[in-house]
């Protein structure tokens, strides 16, 4: 590739679509586009002004520059590594998470069988042929069967001229049999069931392919927009569980219904399910009451891992195929935590990691392979676009990126899909009261200055900023950040940093020790860690250490598909997660209080932000 | 007890109710009241005529004498002991079989815990707080949980005030949690699947009594009367087994209601169903096709044991509760035979021994603890009153008894609950045979003579002998044996003598090594082992090595229930037992030819029964 002398690295970078994408559209203002120059740094421009305000002292001695701003003065020979938190924005289109590797070993297994036919001599019954031909081909030793499979067992043996498929569980059970040779033919579905969204990923278990992705808005949200107000819905009397299982087992068959769809597959060819959820969806899909779940001490009703017959909750896939959850770890730290665990691989790390997977509730797990600890806090809606005055979810027309000029106080927006902006999303807020913090409109405190006499800051009724004109919207009316809003956002970033806090200070650790830090779930994916870090939502920690791990509950149920093992690991890896039940911490709500503040009232636990603020009125 | 001078002891065993019920009434007829004289036999009277030819010499020194012939001559202290062969006629009443002691641990057990309650520092879930009380307790480490269990659990907790009653199956799974203590209610439930009739027991699992005991004619007969038939309706179409299973599923429903009620129970306290039938029946009774056991090889669906959720089949027990089947033997040796197997004990004795259960189809087992061989023949449904000209089930009215006065050849019958006769059922339909053999009436090849002009006797039209005249019956109509019939009861009779003939032969046994002989079933109950060696249905043994067991299959399947033991003896002792296809024997159409004769062609093989001909024209 070559880049025109006077030309600068992001222009090229942009157009060949293979690097970051800046927010401020290379005008040195967002320090998104890093780079690393590796060979030829002799050939480029003095480093700029903002190149000094983004980029530590060890970055630019290790050849980190803005792209944007690094001009090509001479000809010659440049290698350029674009470092993986600009390449992170890539990821942010896809709706799988971040996924390790793991032995393709699933724990449905097809085998082709030639099975001896008995004869009158030796009129051995069906099912012992089957398994005599299993053991010495496949050292299946002592395998049961399911009643579905031995009923048709006689006319498949028959009808597959004694050339016969059996399909085994677990190395335990024949689930299945076919005539013929279906061995091609194996398919598992995993399914995210969020608060709010459900996802669904239909995958290949030959080769750990993801075949088809679906999802939908959690049918039950008209039961309620979180955990709680479902659970006391439920509690009205016995039939409403049973009326909100039913929404979502008919909920979780359509995403199948569209996935086996989308790749022209059958639904009897489904032989595995995985679900996670939290704790309160985990129980209410498996038809078990939730209600312990919000009465003290919120303890759940199992812990362990469940496999269920997919027929006995309702699941429409193969009549043998079992539905499996990861275990739980409490009544708010759920399967889909445990999921976030295994996808992101922080037990098995020596390093000390922090996973925070942000919704309507965060769950937070911080430790490393020899122990981990986990708390969840009550976020709220608020970074799903509810309680917003203009908040809306994450979709086309949603404001999702903000930047203030710090000089004219005038914000740049990045909307979904690029169109006219209809409204602003999670990380859009948290983009824009970062900003908002960063150049003076707000004070730690989190009221709006006075000071000010700015066009976009309204003083009259109540304060707030404008961030679209009405003539630049869909619909024609301005979109502001309110003071309300601000409100919100600090009670919700409130309460995941002290979760954060407290599970640091319980786990024995300070957040220089804190090596990386995943950001999982929707919202997680998409907010900026450094306006994150701005308010205070995490701790300050240099933002190379962050990594967008995606939706990783869906990638830990697909893990879970792929591989048998990894139910195994997670089953002995829940027994080191400790669980912090931040209702009983006696300091909760002190550190709730200060963690109001943004950052934080100890401007000190933040020294990183401290240098960033223009006018910190602390 | 005293006894009069001049009396004879049958005037006092049976009034005592302790003793054989003589047929004949005490005329020194029958034989069958054997005594043995212990201490006093100087005090008696000399052998009488007809003890010298019922009892052998052996038999005769060791003290053995006819109680009706037997009078007291001088006062005295007498010790009489009644061998079991006189007393075992009282078992005819009793519907439960012959039934070994066994351990009592049913699979199904009990437990009553305190559970902890969660806490806020230690909010352990219900299942895990559960699991830890028993684990101390009860020593049970690796508990898994039925769905419908946790399902229920943390309300039952509560409800219960923590403290709660577990059913654990098999050391293995909490299959029920109640609140409170309700460790007295166990039960389960025994079902013997006859192809004509169902007995059903309920059984107190803590102790093992019997609570009720209920019996129907099997609803299928509609569908055929034999096994046979009944397969070919299935093979009409698929939903002929649903018909079919559905039809044995609501009358095996229907006796557990009848016998919870008697004992007045309820079924979500029966935890546990065992089933046992012949093939067919078990296939049909699980839903599984019998197409194929009417079909070369005749090999089933399922050798080994069955475990289905109870819930699966369709029966109104505990949710939680499984039904069990004895593995099976082959096509026509079913887990029926199994039972039968299991309840006398076969398996383990030293001694060999020969297990009859006879039925439409008659199951053979012969061997000892060292091997078994097994078969089964087409006897049909004469043995129980089908396709016989005045034949009947063995109910009220029936004659069951049949003695033939050898000079007059009057004849003297004993009818069922004592009433007018009304037809002649198995037993009695053998027993008129072998006696109208015995005295001459019919000949070795089953023709009734010419040569005898006797009233009852009728040459014009079919021959037949007069067992009942009109104006002694219900009907008003005689009851006669046809020459028709006695062609029914060779071709019967015939089938059982040449699988018997040549399991020995394959086995490698001769009669005399034959230490015991068991007779199962209902027929097998009532028919008396003389009069079927008479007619050369069994092995010529001394009579005293008969041993009626009655309902076996019933008093095996109730084994089952009780302790989880037999369940692993009925694994293991099933590989011990070779299968023999009388169909691919290549000596079975010789062999039951001869054994169409009475007793058989080769008279040599029954040199007692010969001993015992008035007239033998072979």
């Amino acid at each position: 590739m070559s880049v025109s002398i006077g030309e600068n690295i992001y222009s090229v970078t942009r157009s060949a679509g293979i690097a970051s994408d800046a927010f401020c559209g290379g005008r040195g203002l967002c320090g998104k586009c890093r780079i690393i120059i590796r060979e030829g740094r002799e050939l480029l421009s003095d480093l700029a002004e903002s190149e000094a305000r983004f980029l530590s002292n060890t970055e630019i001695s290790d050849g980190y520059r803005l792209a944007c701003e690094t001009m090509v003065k001479s000809p010659g020979d440049l290698v350029i590594e674009i470092p993986r938190e600009s390449q992170v924005r890539r990821q942010r289109l896809s709706v799988l998470g971040l996924e390790r590797e793991v032995p393709r070993t699933p724990i449905v297994r097809k085998y082709v069988v030639q099975v001896p036919k008995p004869t009158l001599d030796d009129a051995t019954a069906d099912l012992e042929c089957l398994l005599n031909s299993l053991k010495p081909t496949h050292g299946l030793h002592s395998l049961s069967v399911s009643y579905e499979a031995l009923k048709k067992l006689p006319e498949i043996l028959r009808s597959g001229k004694w050339t016969v498929t059996a399909t085994v569980r677990d190395a335990e059970e024949i689930m299945d049999v076919d005539p013929g040779d279906t061995s091609e033919k194996r398919y598992g579905f995993a399914v995210d069931i969020g608060t709010t969204k459900l996802a669904g990923y239909l995958v290949d278990l030959g080769n750990g392919s993801v075949l088809a992705t679906t999802s939908m808005t959690n049918p039950q949200i008209p039961y309620g927009e979180d955990v709680i107000s479902r659970i006391s819905y439920v509690m009205e009397d016995k039939k409403k569980l049973v009326e909100l299982q039913t929404t979502i087992i008919d909920a979780v068959n359509r995403l199948l219904g569209e996935a086996v769809g989308t790749a022209k597959i059958e639904r009897k060819d489904v032989y595995d399910v995985v679900v996670v959820g939290n704790t309160a969806m985990h129980h209410i899909f498996f038809g078990i009451t939730p209600d312990f779940l919000s009465l003290s001490p919120f303890s759940p009703a199992i812990q362990s891992s469940l496999d269920i017959r997919a027929k006995e909750v309702g699941l429409g896939v193969n009549s043998g195929a079992y539905v499996y959850s990861y275990p739980i770890i409490a009544g708010f730290v759920g399967a889909d935590a445990v999921a976030d665990v295994i996808a992101t691989g922080l037990f098995e790390a020596e390093e000390i990691s922090l996973l925070m997977d942000i919704g309507t509730n965060t769950e937070i797990v911080l430790g490393n392979r020899d122990s981990m600890i986990s708390c969840s806090t009550a976020s709220g809606p608020a970074f799903e676009g509810a309680h917003i005055k203009h908040g809306m979810r994450a979709a086309t027309g949603a404001i999702e990126k903000v930047w203030i000029d710090p000089d004219t106080f005038e914000p740049s927006c990045r909307v979904i899909d690029e169109t006219k902006p209809e409204g602003i999303c999670g990380s859009g807020i948290v983009d824009a009261i970062a900003e908002m913090f960063k150049v003076g409109i707000l004070d730690g405190t989190g009221k709006m200055t006075k000071e000010l006499d700015i066009p976009r800051l309204r003083h009259n009724g109540e304060r707030c900023y404008v961030l679209a004109k009405g003539d630049e919207t869909v619909t024609g009316k301005e979109i502001v950040v309110t003071q309300h809003d601000v409100k919100e956002i600090q009670l919700a970033k409130g309460a995941i940093y002290s979760g954060i806090s407290i599970a640091m200070k319980r786990f024995g650790v300070d957040r220089n020790q804190i090596v990386k830090i995943y950001l999982a779930g929707a919202f997680g994916t998409y907010v900026d860690p450094e306006s994150a870090r701005m308010i205070g939502m995490v701790v300050d920690v240099p933002t190379d250490r962050f990594e967008f791990a995606g939706n990783t509950a869906g990638s830990g149920a697909r893990m879970a598909l792929i591989s048998s093992e990894t139910r195994e690991v997670a089953r002995s890896m829940v027994r080191k997660i400790k669980y912090l039940e931040l209702a009983a911490e006696m300091d909760f709500h002190e550190e709730f209080m200060n963690a109001l503040y943004f950052p934080h009232k100890e401007i000190e636990r933040f020294p990183d932000v401290a240098k960033l603020i223009k006018t910190a009125t602390l």
